[in-house]
């Protein structure tokens, strides 16, 4: 079975989603996965305020009708009054992986001490696998350098397509045990 | 008081509770304790398939009737649908001690970036240590190798019986304050 | 806008707060602050046994009615049934901060390996930073000297006074683009 390989790109802002300030972090994670990948596939984007009753519907969306195997979101991840995203990123969430979370800081340390007060998880709803990244484009480019090696995997696991990446760029590490599923 | 050292040994896994498959992980996690603990002690073995409610009664009855002071799982705790060891773990223990995961995942990040992806936790209930394990034996092996210097300890704390190992194979660590209980 | 900085220091305690065991944890904490901050600061200090609505009632009189901006709390964040620091701070909280938890066992890890067994977390409450400290003096230190660095900006970010500490002590990062407030 081929699944078509379709990439949620969230981008929780205020201020963006006024249109007082560029999208800066939705452009960038595109352009990773553009580099990043070899599949043929589908950036789904979408804008919204730091709202956590909105970005959880975009969530919804992006997973449920969008069928988006993976759905990766910038910005409001700090420790701020209006940094939601982790919240609506739970609450939309059958399995949180706290492994993502963990690792994103832990490389992002190397840079700044300021990274502690990031609260980026990941977690799965249904065949989605949802990863908050930061909302600056060199610390997303980072972080997606940090955990995407598992993230194929992962995706195997919840029964969503092959993914495969330039892996002079970026390699994905399977298991021995782990087969590419044949094309009908 | 001299206690009785019981050690439940939770294997889950669908395929090895249908037969289908032999439990590796049930015995590598029993011979590592014979290696490990100079103690007399008991294996209290249990094997269900991934079912959370099962998973929860088999952790009860060995923390709460067979009075296990250590119960190690194996098995059920990636991001599938069926991984529900870490979620039944938690729905029975009081308190979760987020350093046995962290510590597990970044020892496994050594060896696979798809350790990101282990959702092992461990907690307290009542008087019981419960540790997630993965489900491969060498992963079991080096996760154990990564904790269990903390394990006497903390059974110490929750007033388990005093934990003694092999200095050969692992050395646990105690404050100097902690004191081995004189035998009556 | 200048705004007053305090400093809640909480120590929780059965028998500190009984008069039965000299508080060392209160005077640890305090004599680190009055090192690190060049701020004309005040200390807020409390005592409490480990019990849960104490703690919680302690924490929420400090950020509400004292208007600390940061909050530290030593003793109660292990295994054993009295511990309940961390369970009070996460009742209490807005948002968590797993980044603290984790850097804070990652370098108690280099001393010893019961670091694993610390449950220690921090959180948002309006706009206080709460932390868990834990209750040995040395390894309040080794914590805050740790954290310390990312406190200040997150304090901005919470919309609290702008900290500012002896940097041949310890250095504060805040990045380029966050500006000192100008005084009135």
């Amino acid at each position: 079975m081929i699944q078509q390989v379709r990439i949620g790109l969230l981008t929780v802002s205020d201020r963006a989603s006024r249109g007082e300030y560029e999208d800066l972090g939705g452009p960038a994670m595109k352009a990773w996965f553009e580099k990043a990948l070899t599949n043929k596939w589908e950036a789904v984007p979408r804008l919204v305020p730091d709202e956590q009753a909105q970005v959880e519907a975009a969530l919804i969306e992006l997973a449920d009708k969008e069928k988006c195997c993976l759905i990766v979101t910038t910005g409001g991840t700090g420790p701020a009054l209006r940094d939601i995203t982790p919240e609506a990123t739970k609450a939309v969430c059958q399995k949180i992986l706290d492994g993502f979370g963990e690792q994103m800081r832990a490389v992002s340390l190397q840079y700044v001490p300021t990274a502690i007060l990031s609260r980026q998880i990941a977690g799965i709803r249904g065949q989605s696998l949802i990863i908050n990244l930061p909302g600056k484009p060199s610390a997303i480019d980072d972080c997606l350098n940090a955990v995407f090696p598992a993230v194929p995997y992962c995706i195997d696991l919840i029964e969503g397509p092959y993914l495969e990446s330039d892996e002079s760029v970026i390699k994905a590490f399977r298991p021995k045990h782990a087969k590419k599923p044949e094309t009908k």
